[in-house]
Order: structure tokens, then C-alpha cells, then sequence
């Protein structure tokens, strides 16, 4: 089993995805479930590519999700190798995606292998929900899935979510439930003019320079029992045309909050703006809710899937809802219990991703051990 | 006179020399000069033309000093006559370079045809430092001369700039000197990581901002009795690859300081860093010092221009320190007084350039006035 996920790991590595490409991942692993009798429905929307596989007909069903596309290299020179050539060094496998999230997709595929290969005739039913549309806008990928699937009323009784979500050691972590996230575009007008004549202008990065600083020192919340602190980050900020003589007429800004139960998105909202006005700043802000936060209690799944990883690794995994949003968050509309596991994140949307290759064969063996869990 | 001026700033308006270009305005000006008995040097570095031309041998060496270049004419539909095309309209000369600075060329050259007709034996030297790169990088031009005069230590004792100076009324101002230009070119490094784990991530835009709000705010000096207080100001901004869920791991600024005499490039260096340094930042910093503060106190030369201004059209002028930077700063080099004086600039690098046909005359007039006040 091995060979098999970490082969299929570095074939998936080698494919450019970077969103929303899936570059033909998800041929790969049709091929693959084809033969084990799943019916396929791929579902493109856009240019985003989705697939929905079955195999059974009866409950419960337990079904694997996950994406096929990856986030950009940034600066390929700055990678020891190359990001899509998946190379082996020091019992690490290095390229993009390797954590996030190709080494589940792998595991998945031969998990469900070596399940159907002991169990043909198993209960219940198994399926998969892949898209390549996880790292981008997510607008044509899981969520358009899970609509077709709600319009059939097709429900969904337990849904493992491979994202990587171990921590500083591989099966330290599951996430039972997600943050929201909330979006500002945000933009300041100024006046441009010549930087020798700055009293005839209104400079926007000098104007936004406060209210950034107390955005960035603002405590939201302190969290509660399920959910860490609220969190606020800017991704991206630009002013100027390039030009070093000219003041610029505008800044743009674009931040994201992630927050949990104890903060709500209107509130966050509303204390922005109170900043924002309070420096008396000329703006426009759009807002974006791209997620409300999820939460699965403790249950049937996680006790499975903790079940599942203690025997592969010896290690007892923590419930947790820290970390990005996933596509958890739509698949809970049609599943009561949603969880998400997968390998160690230090490494995600980073220069030289990795994952160990150890960690590979482990983790489709704790998908396989899962499903024995559950349908046995 | 009139005739002359006019038709000679038309003649050079009629030609395209969008900067580094010269088109052929140096020729029309060298072919007047032999006539006078100047002796031309033509210095060409790159794809600039520059020229020295001097008449006489003894001291004290008077020197007008220009560029034939112009900035781009912006949209050309915009404006009402073609930016090649002189047309007098309302008394006013339109084109692009009529004000920035044609005419100045055309009454440098008609001022000393008329001074050496009434005094071809005069006491001292005359002399043209002529550029077609001053709207441009400003490498290969005025300082590539500069240079080369130093080098053989020829010095100029007295150097009128033909700059557009005059503010509200022709003749209402004269600069004394220029503020001096310091650039910085700052990167901040942080570490890039994934919007959801902000812990695992430095966010330069969030290490920026509160050193960037100091900076904005500082106070660098108070000005003097020559200059304005000195300025700091931020025109690019830019941080981010467009992935909203991607931390950055680095911004980057750029900012100029318009200073004078009151701070010094190397105090205002280390205030910047200094600051950076107290908020901890982890930066590269690279300065480029584009000029120098140069101040001409108010003395013999100032005196014969402005009696020449008064002269010949009753407004007193003042002296300025204001405004952008010029070839001045490079000119002050191997000349004690470097002043500059042309006409108003409320048109120049705008859509529809002009200047009153009725002042380039006086302009011609009051350049001839000067030399008659150094020379005789």
C-alpha cells in the first residue's frame, strides 16, 4: 500500500493545478474508481472541475472530499526543487500540493482499493466529492455539488474532508467544525498630485497608516469553548503607479477575518467601520461573507476516525476548529457530520511544501481503518 | 525682437523632441551662434544631445543654461491644436514646450544676438549649457557636462536657468535654489503564510503599519529663511499577489523626501532607519540621493536679473526655493550662483501648453538686460 499512495501522490504532484486547473488529476483517479465499480458523474461549472463517484446504494454513506487544485508557487527559484516535479529527499516528498492536498487524494483512492479489494460486497455506500476549485473563488466547485446533490435530496451521513490538518505531529489534529470568514475590499480615496507639492494632495497611504495600525491591534474576541480567537489579516495592499515622483489618488486593501460563535460577521462589520470613520477616512468597503463557521459535536465520525488514527499512529488526535475554512462548509448544509483529516499543514501555500513520506501510507490506512469503523 | 523670439520659439515648438529626443532644436540654436563667433561643443552621451557653446576667453563667464526635450503630450485629442502644431490664439503661443521651455531657448539665443550686435567686443564670456534630458533620468545630460567642464576646471561664475518660474504674474518670481531630492526604496520582510494561520506568518503589511504611521507623522525639520520645511512622502505602496487567503511575505514602499538645508541627506537617512530599527523591522533599505539642496544667496547675479525683470516689465520679482528639482543642482557644482527664471508655469506638462505671446519677447529682452548688468 505503500508504494501504491505514494506513487499516486507524486503522479498527482507532477500535474500543474494551480486553481481552478485541475490539469487532469481527476481523470487519474476516475480511472482508479471506475474499476471498483463507482459510478461517476463529473460536473464542470465554468472552468472549474467537479466529480460526485458512488459505490453502493444502501446507508449509510461515507464520503471522502477534497480538491484537486493548488494554490501558486510564488517564486519557483526559490524552490529547493522544482515545485511540480514531486522529489524525494531526506524522507520528505517536496512539491506543490504535496500536503495540501494531493497525498489525501492519493489516500483516499487507495483506501477505498484496499476496502473494496477485502469487502466487495460491503453495507452501506462509499462516495467522493472532489473539485478543483477549493483554493479559489469556490464558487463553481463543492458548493454547485452539493446543490445538484441536495436537488435529488441525496444526503450525505458522514463526510471526511481531506485537508491537512495535523499540526506538529502527523494525527494530532482533526477539525470538527470551521471559522467563518469574512471579506473587506476596501479602497481610500486621496488626491493625487506631484510628491514636491504634497500640501496640494491627500496622500491615502499616509491617511490609512493609523487606522491600519489599530485594525492590525485590535483584539475581536477571545474565542469560546469551540472556536480560537477571532483573527484579522490583510492580504494585499497597493497604491501608486509605479511612478516616484507622483502622490497616488487612491489605496486599495483587501482583509479577511476568520471568526468563530463569539464574535457574529455584522458585528465585525460594524466595528471596522466605526474604526475607519473614527480616522475620518474617505472609503468604500465591500464586504464579502465567503463562509459562515460550522460545527460538528462529538459523535460517531470523529470517534471513528479518532479510532481509526490512534491504531495507525498511536497518537490521540484533538478535536479542533482553529485554521482556514474548507468546503466542510457547504457539505454541512446536506451532512450532520462533517470532519476533516489529513497531514501536517506547517508547510501549506508555503515555498517548498512537503510532506513525509512515512506520513503518506499512514494516511491511507487511517482512511481505510475509518471506513472499516463505519460500515463494518 | 519680438518677431525673432516668437518666430524662433515656433520654429522649436514645430519640433517633436519628447524626451530623451532633441529633433534637431540644438542645430537651429548652433546654427545661430557660429554666426556670433561661438565656439560649439557637441556633447552626445547615449541617445541624448547636450552642447556647450562659449564666446570669449576672460572672466566674469556668464552662462544660460536649458533643455530642448519636452514631456509627452498626454492624449493628443484632447488637446485644441495639435502639440506640434505653435498656434497663437488670444495673444497666447499654444504648443507643447512653449512654456517648458521654448521660449526660454528662443530668448537665451535672440538676447545675446542683440547683446553682441551692440557689444561684440564685450568684457567676459558667454556661454550655452544646453540638454535634451532634463525631463527624463537627467544621467546622460546637464551632469554629463557638468563633468566634463569640471574636468578641465572650466567655471562658470554666473548661471541663469530658463526654467518657467514665474507663478501668477510674469516676472513674479525667481528661484534661488531647489529643495534636494532623496529617494527610498524600502522592503519589508516578513514571512508568507496562509490567511487562516496568522501565527505560523509575519504579516508585513501589519509589521508595517505602525512605523509607517511615525513616519508619516514626523516632524523632519522646521524650513530656514531659503526653504520650506522638508517633506516625506510615501507614492508606491505594495503588498500581495492577488490571492486573498495568502499572507504576503513582503511589501514594499517607495518614498522621497523633499528637503532643504535645514536637514541633511545623511541625518534624514539615519532618522528613517532609526525609526524602522525601533519597530523592530527585519528590511532592506536602498537610498538614492537624485539632487542635492543647492541655494544661491541673494547676490550680484540675483540683483542683475531681478533689475532686469523690473526693467522690463515694472514687477518685482521675488526669490523661491519651491518646487521640483532642476538642472540647477548639477549646474551649482562649479558655479557659485545658480539662479532660474522664465515664464509662467501654470500650463507646463499639462494638455495645451502655452505662454503669452507678449511675454516671450519681454523674456528675450530681460535676458539681454542681465548680460548688459553682468557684463558691461
Amino acid at each position: 500500500m505503500t508504494d501504491r499512495a505514494l506513487a499516486l501522490t507524486q503522479q498527482l504532484i507532477a500535474i500543474d493545478s494551480t486553481t481552478p486547473a485541475d490539469g487532469g488529476c481527476q481523470g487519474l483517479m476516475i480511472a482508479r474508481l471506475e474499476k471498483l465499480g463507482f459510478r461517476i458523474e463529473r460536473m464542470r461549472h465554468g472552468d472549474v472541475d467537479n466529480f460526485w463517484a458512488r459505490r453502493g446504494n444502501s446507508g449509510p454513506l461515507v464520503c471522502f472530499a477534497g480538491h484537486t487544485d493548488v494554490v501558486p508557487t510564488g517564486p519557483r527559484e526559490r524552490w529547493h526543487s522544482a515545485p511540480f516535479a514531486p522529489t524525494l529527499r531526506d524522507g520528505m516528498l517536496y512539491g506543490r500540493g504535496a500536503a495540501d492536498m494531493k497525498a489525501s487524494l492519493a489516500g483516499f483512492v487507495v483506501a477505498i482499493e484496499d476496502f473494496v479489494a477485502a469487502h466487495p460486497n460491503h453495507p452501506g455506500s462509499i462516495a467522493l466529492l472532489i473539485t478543483s476549485d477549493e483554493e479559489g473563488p469556490a464558487i463553481d466547485g463543492t458548493v454547485r455539488v452539493v446543490e445538484t446533490l441536495a436537488a435529488r435530496a441525496e444526503r450525505i451521513d458522514y463526510c471526511i474532508v481531506g485537508e491537512p490538518t495535523s499540526s506538529a505531529r502527523f494525527g494530532d489534529t482533526i477539525k470538527n467544525g470551521r471559522r467563518g470568514s469574512l471579506s473587506g475590499a476596501l479602497t481610500i480615496h486621496g488626491k493625487q498630485g506631484h510628491i514636491a507639492y504634497p500640501h496640494l494632495a491627500r496622500n491615502p497611504i499616509h491617511l490609512t497608516a493609523p487606522a491600519l495600525t489599530e485594525l492590525a491591534a485590535t483584539e475581536w474576541d477571545q474565542g469560546n469553548a469551540y472556536f480560537p480567537p477571532t483573527t484579522w489579516q490583510v492580504s494585499n495592499i497597493h497604491a501608486g503607479t509605479g511612478a516616484t515622483n507622483v502622490i497616488p489618488g487612491e489605496l486599495t486593501l483587501q482583509f479577511n477575518f476568520r471568526f468563530g460563535t463569539a464574535s457574529t460577521a455584522e458585528s465585525l462589520r460594524q466595528r471596522v467601520e466605526a474604526i475607519l470613520n473614527r480616522h475620518g477616512l474617505d472609503y468604500t468597503l465591500h464586504w464579502t461573507l465567503s463562509g459562515k463557521p460550522f460545527l460538528t459535536e462529538p459523535g460517531t465520525l470523529s470517534q471513528a476516525l479518532s479510532a481509526a488514527i490512534s491504531a495507525e499512529t498511536g497518537v490521540s488526535p484533538e478535536l479542533s476548529t482553529t485554521g482556514g475554512t474548507s468546503d466542510g462548509r457547504f457539505i454541512a448544509d446536506i451532512c450532520p457530520q462533517v470532519v476533516e483529516f489529513g497531514p501536517i499543514n506547517a508547510t501549506i501555500h508555503q515555498l517548498n511544501e512537503c510532506v513525509a513520506v512515512e506520513d503518506v501510507a499512514k494516511l491511507a490506512g487511517i482512511y481505510r481503518r475509518t471506513l472499516e469503523n463505519l460500515l463494518l
